[in-house]
C-alpha cells in the first residue's frame, strides 16, 4: 500500500435522522490520531460552551485510531467521548474488546452523534452503510437480551454492538457503555448521554480487510508481542488484573472501608488467585491480543451468574470487595454481572455504594433512607440491592445514581468528608498514599479521579541500569514511591503524554509499556508500518501532550481552574491500618507539585489555563478561541 | 562489546602545572553527551560568576562526545568552549578535522583546562599519558610553522594538533583554535583564551581501537552515509558550502556591503563555480567523512596562498567577499590564509573590517588612523594590510581586535549603527531579513550572533508531503521563509534544540538533517549502536534542550537578560538593492516572535530567566544554585 492514512467519519444527527460521511484530511489524523485525541479535537470545534450534557447540544463521539484493527495485540481500543454528566467537563472513557476493530472493518474511524432521538433508536453500520433503527421494543432491556434480540433482527450472530441497559436509560450518571457484554466504557457516564439521545445500541458489521503500509512488519511486530508477553504463573495471562489484590494487600495500599484503610483482612479470598481455583472458567481477550487478561466466571447458587458477562477485573473486585468490606467472590462476580447487564461502571458503583455504607454506618442515612437494607460495611446482599436500586433509580438508588459528589450535596449533615472523588468523579482503586504520582494523576486527570489517564502506579524502582522500559524517556534514576518532588512530577508529565497517546491510538496500556511487553520503540515503529509515517517518538508523545492540552482547554471552557485539581480530604489524612499505617500525602508538598506540574507543561501558574505560546508549540494554538 | 559508555576527562591546571585523570559516571555522558552539553555542565559546576575570561580564573574545555571517533561521517567534530572574551558570556565554538576522534583514540573524552601557565607551553598527549611542555620557542610563530616545529620535537608527523598564532597570542577577541591548519573552532574567541593561558598547542596522538555496542550497525551507518551523500554537480562535495554564494545572491540575501545590501554584482566571481574553474586543486574532508565538502586552493603571483591551509569556506568568501565587497577570490584565498595562519575568525574578522569600511567611507576614521591604508569598500589589498594589524594589534588593529561593539565604543560618532553584532559577536553571513528563523537564532543563540547555534536557513518549503526530513518532529505545514508567527517560533525552538543536539554530540550538520542526509531515525540508532543506550528522538532532543537551558544560565549569571536578545537596527532597516530590496524585519513582529519563543522553552517572559520547574522538567534543577 502506498505512503498514507486516508479515513472516514460517520456523522449521525439524530434530532434531524439525518448521516453523512466525512473524510477528514490525513493531517487531522497525524496530529490526532484517534480516541481521545481526534474526540476532544471535535468536541471543542463543534460544541459550544456550558451546555447540558444530557441535552441534544451535547455531541458524543466513538472514536477508533490510525492503528485500531491491525494485527497487534492491544491495537483494539476505541474511546466514547462527549462532555460528561457526571463531571460536566470533559468526559472519555476506552474499552477493547472487537466493535472497534468491527467498525474500522466497516469502514468508519469515528462516529460523531449529534441531536437526540424522539423514541428509542439504535444504529446499524455495516460495510460503508449506516441506518437509524426504532428500538422501542429494546428500550427497557438489560444488555444481554437487547443483545440477543438486535441480532435475532439483523440476522448476523457476528454483528458487534456497543450499547446500554437499564442504567443509560435511566440516565445514572455514571452508566457505561458496554460491547460484547464485556467491554465497557466505564468511566464519565457516556452511557447517559446515550440514554439522553434515546441510543440504545450501535450495531456494527464489516469485512473490509484493512490495509497497511507494512504488512511484513506490522505481522512481525504482532507476531513478537504473542510470542513475549508474559505467561509465567502469576501473570496478566494467568490471574487477570486480579493478580494486584494479594502484592498491593501486602503492601497495606489496596484501598478498603472506603479509602479509611489500606489493607483488608479477607483479602486472599477476593485474590485473583481464589478466583483461579475456584470459579474461574475461562480466559477472555480482545481482538488480537495473545494476553488474554480478561475473566469468565461461573458462579453457581443463589448469586448464579452467567459467563457471558465475562468476570471482574481488579478494579471492580477491588471496588465492591475490599472498599465496601465485601470478601465473598462470588457476591462480586454478581454485581459485577449486575453492572454489566445495567450497563454501570463498576468502580463508580463501587465507591458509591462504599460512600453510602459509611453514611450508614455514621447513622447520616438509615434504614427509611434505603427502604429497609441494612447498608452496613461487609453486607454483600445489602450491596447487590442498592445496585438494582441505583440503575433504577428506585429510593435511595435514585440520590446515588448522580455520583457520591451530588448525593453528598443531597444528604448534607457533612457526608461530603465520605464521598471520594475528584471534579465529581468517583476515585479508582489505587491508592495515592502508596504512590503519590498517582494522587497527581488524579487531581490532574481532565475526567477527574482516573486511573487510565495516566498511569496507576508510576514506576519507582528501575529494574537494572537503564534497561528500565522508561529508559527512553530520559528517566534514568530511580524515583521513590513516596516522593513529591521536581523528578517526580517530571515523571508524572512524560508518563501522562504517553498514557494520552495510547488513549488517542488507541493501544491498551496492559500491552504499552510499563505494563506491557510493546516498547516505545516498536510502537513508533509499528505506527510507521501502519501509516507509512516518517513518525517518532518525539512527534507520538506531542500527540499525547496535544491531546492532554485540549481536554484541558475543554475544562477551562467549564469553567474548572486550579481549585478543582485537588484529593479528597481523605488522602491527606493517615491510613488507619496495615502496612502503610499512618501514611498520608503532605497537602502542601502536593500543592507544591501541582504547580511545578502546571510550569512543567505550560500551564499559567496563577489560573491553570494552557499559556498561548505553549498552545501553538503544540499546534493547537486555535484553541484560543475556544477559551 | 557490552551495553554502556565508559569515559575519561584530563584535568590540567596550568598554575599549578598538575595533571589529573577522572572518570565521569555514566549518567554524566548519558545526560549531556559531549560537546558544548557537557562544556557547559562544568562551567557552571566549576566556575564562579564575573570572572575576567583573559584571567587564569577562566576554564577552557575542548570535548569530544560518545560518539566523536566512530565510523559514521560527520561524527569528526569536539567543542572548544569558556566564557568568552568577545561577548562576556557564554563562549562555544565547534571544529571538526581528525583532533577530536585523535584524543578519543589516546584516551580521553575531554580536557579541562583552568589557571594559566607562567610561560608559554603545549600539551603533548599520547595513548592515555599526558605531558605539559614548553612551548618558549614556538611563541610567535604563525600556525603552519608551529606545527611542523611541534611534529618535529615528537618525531612524529601524524601527531594532530589544535593550536594558536600570534592572534590568540596577542589576545585578538575573536581569536579561533585551528588543527591541521584547516579545521577552525571559530566564533566567541577560543584563541584569545588559550593565548591568556600562554598554551600553545595541545598535540594528541592515540592508538586506542574505540570500542562499540554494535560494530555491524555503526559500520551500516558509515556505510550508509558514503552511499547516499549527494555527488552530483553542484552538491557539497563538487563546489563546498561555496555553493551557497549564487543562489543567495540570486534571492537578493548575500550579505554586501557590511549588510547594506542583499545582492553583490561581483558575485560570480567569489562564487563556488568559478573556485572550481580557476584556483581549486582539491577537496578535503575530516575525519571518516566521505563528502569531502573542504576546499584546497593554491593562487599564483603576489597573493599566492599555499595549499596546506585548505581554502575558503562559504562564510569566509562572504565575509571577506561581498561583505567588503571584495570580488577577487585570490584575495579572499590570502585572506583566508592568513587568517589560518594568525588564528583569526574568518567571520569576526571579515565583518570588523566591512565596519571599518563603513566607518572609513562615511569618514568616522581616515587615513591617520589606518596609517595610510585607504579601506574603502573593494580594496582587497587594505583588507589584507588590516588582517595583519588586527592578529598583532598595530595601530587601529588593535582598535578592531576587540570586535566591532568595542571598537564603536572606542570610535564613537554613531559608529554602532555600522557594528553588526549581537551581544558582542559579529553577524555571520547569513541574511536574517530573508529567512527571518534566522534572525530567532542570531538573537536567541546564548554565544551572540552564530550560525552553528541553530540552522541557518529554517525550511521554509516541505519537499514533497511530509517527506521533510523534519516531518519526525511533527513539522507538516510549510512555513515562509519571511513568517515571523507562532508556528515560525516553533520551527526555530525544534530546529534550535536539534542544533544543540548536534553541538553536543559532535555531528556536523552538514551530515545531520535538514542540510545532511543522516535522518533523525539513524542518528538515534547510531547512538544507541555505539552505547548500547536504549535512547530515542525524544531523549536526545532534550540533551540539546537541556544544553541550549544550561547556556542560558550560563549568560543569566553573567548579567545578560532579554534586552540582550536582538537583532541590530541595520535589520529593522531595508534593504537597500536586488530582488529583496525594500525588505526589513518588523521590530514589533519580532519582540512578539521572542516572547513566543520564552514561553514556549520555559523562560519567564519577563526576566528571560528559565523557570526552576521547566529547569527540573530537564533534568538540571541544580541550576538554581548557579543563578
Amino acid at each position: 500500500m502506498p505512503h498514507g492514512y486516508n479515513g472516514r467519519i460517520l456523522r449521525i444527527n439524530l434530532s434531524k435522522m439525518e448521516i453523512k460521511t466525512e473524510e477528514p484530511e490525513e493531517l487531522i489524523y497525524r496530529k490526532y490520531l484517534g480516541g481521545g485525541g481526534l474526540a476532544s479535537y471535535y468536541l471543542l470545534k463543534e460544541m459550544g460552551k456550558g451546555i447540558d450534557p444530557l441535552s441534544p447540544e451535547n455531541i458524543l463521539i466513538f472514536s477508533t485510531s490510525v492503528i485500531c484493527g491491525t494485527l497487534c495485540g492491544g491495537a483494539s481500543r476505541f474511546t466514547v467521548a462527549a462532555k460528561s454528566p457526571l463531571t460536566g467537563g470533559f468526559g472519555e472513557a476506552e474499552a477493547g474488546g472487537w466493535w472497534g476493530p468491527e467498525l474500522k472493518f466497516a469502514g468508519y474511524d469515528a462516529i460523531i452523534i449529534k441531536g437526540a432521538a424522539k423514541h428509542p433508536v439504535y444504529l446499524w453500520i455495516h460495510d460503508e452503510k449506516a441506518e437509524i433503527r426504532d428500538a422501542k421494543s429494546l428500550w427497557g432491556m438489560v444488555s444481554g437480551e437487547a443483545q440477543l434480540a438486535i441480532r435475532k433482527e439483523l440476522a448476523d450472530d457476528r454483528v458487534k454492538i456497543a450499547m446500554i441497559g437499564p442504567g443509560g436509560e435511566h440516565l445514572v450518571k455514571y452508566a457505561c457503555v458496554i460491547n460484547d457484554l464485556r467491554h465497557v466504557n466505564g468511566r464519565t457516564g457516556m452511557g447517559a448521554v446515550m440514554g439522553s439521545k434515546y441510543l440504545k445500541a450501535i450495531a456494527v458489521r464489516g469485512t473490509k480487510k484493512l490495509e497497511v503500509y507494512d504488512q511484513a512488519m506490522v505481522k512481525g511486530t504482532a507476531r513478537w508481542v504473542a510470542e513475549n508477553y508474559e505467561k509465567q504463573p502469576g501473570s496478566l495471562h494467568d490471574l487477570g488484573t486480579a493478580r494486584n489484590i494479594l502484592p498491593l494487600n501486602q503492601r497495606g495500599i489496596l484501598p478498603t472501608r472506603n479509602f479509611l484503610k489500606g489493607q483488608f483482612e479477607k483479602a486472599e479470598g477476593i485474590s485473583g488467585e481464589m478466583m483461579k481455583e475456584t470459579i474461574l472458567t475461562g480466559r477472555g481477550t480482545c481482538y488480537a491480543c495473545p494476553i488474554r487478561c480478561k475473566r469468565e466466571v461461573r458462579t453457581e447458587g443463589e448469586d448464579y451468574v452467567a459467563q457471558e458477562y465475562g468476570g471482574p477485573e481488579y478494579e471492580t473486585i477491588a471496588s465492591f470487595g475490599s472498599l465496601c468490606e465485601v470478601g465473598d467472590l462470588n457476591v462480586i462476580s454478581k454485581a459485577h454481572e449486575l453492572c454489566q447487564k445495567y450497563t454501570l461502571d463498576t468502580i463508580s458503583t463501587g465507591v458509591t455504594i462504599a460512600f453510602a455504607m459509611e453514611c450508614y454506618e455514621n447513622g447520616l442515612i438509615d434504614g427509611k433512607d434505603t427502604d429497609g437494607i441494612d447498608l452496613h460495611f461487609g453486607d454483600g446482599q445489602a450491596m447487590l440491592a442498592m445496585i438494582k436500586k441505583i440503575a433504577y433509580r428506585e429510593g435511595l438508588g435514585n440520590v446515588l445514581a448522580e455520583g457520591v459528589k451530588s448525593a453528598a450535596l443531597k444528604i448534607g449533615k457533612g457526608s461530603e468528608k465520605y464521598a471520594q472523588h475528584v471534579k465529581g468523579q468517583e476515585i479508582p482503586l489505587h491508592e495515592p498514599r502508596g504512590k503519590t504520582g498517582l494522587g497527581l494523576a488524579y487531581a490532574l486527570s481532565p475526567t477527574g479521579a482516573d486511573h487510565n489517564e495516566a498511569p496507576h502506579d508510576p514506576i519507582f524502582e528501575m529494574p537494572g541500569k537503564w534497561l528500565s522500559s522508561i529508559a527512553p524517556l530520559g528517566i534514568l534514576e530511580p524515583i521513590e514511591s513516596l516522593d513529591l518532588g521536581p523528578q517526580k512530577v517530571r515523571l508524572f508529565v512524560y508518563l501522562q503524554q504517553l498514557f494520552n497517546l495510547y488513549n488517542s491510538i488507541g493501544l491498551c496500556n496492559l500491552v504499552g509499556i510499563p505494563f506491557g511487553p510493546l516498547s516505545l520503540d516498536r510502537l513508533v515503529n509499528y505506527v510507521r508500518a501502519v501509516t507509512g509515517w516518517d513518525t517518532s517518538l518525539w512527534e507520538l508523545l506531542k500527540v499525547g501532550e496535544r491531546a492532554g492540552g485540549m481536554a484541558r482547554t475543554f475544562n477551562i471552557r467549564e469553567g474548572f481552574g486550579p481549585a478543582d485539581d485537588n484529593l479528597p480530604e481523605r488522602f491527606f489524612s493517615p491510613l488507619t491500618n496495615g502496612s502503610m499505617e499512618g501514611a498520608r500525602i503532605d497537602p502542601d508538598e502536593f500543592k507544591k507539585a501541582i504547580q511545578n506540574y502546571y510550569q512543567m507543561v505550560g500551564w499559567d501558574p496563577v489560573t491553570g489555563i494552557p499559556i498561548q505560546s505553549k498552545a501553538e508549540e503544540l499546534g493547537i494554538g486555535w484553541i484560543k478561541d475556544v477559551i
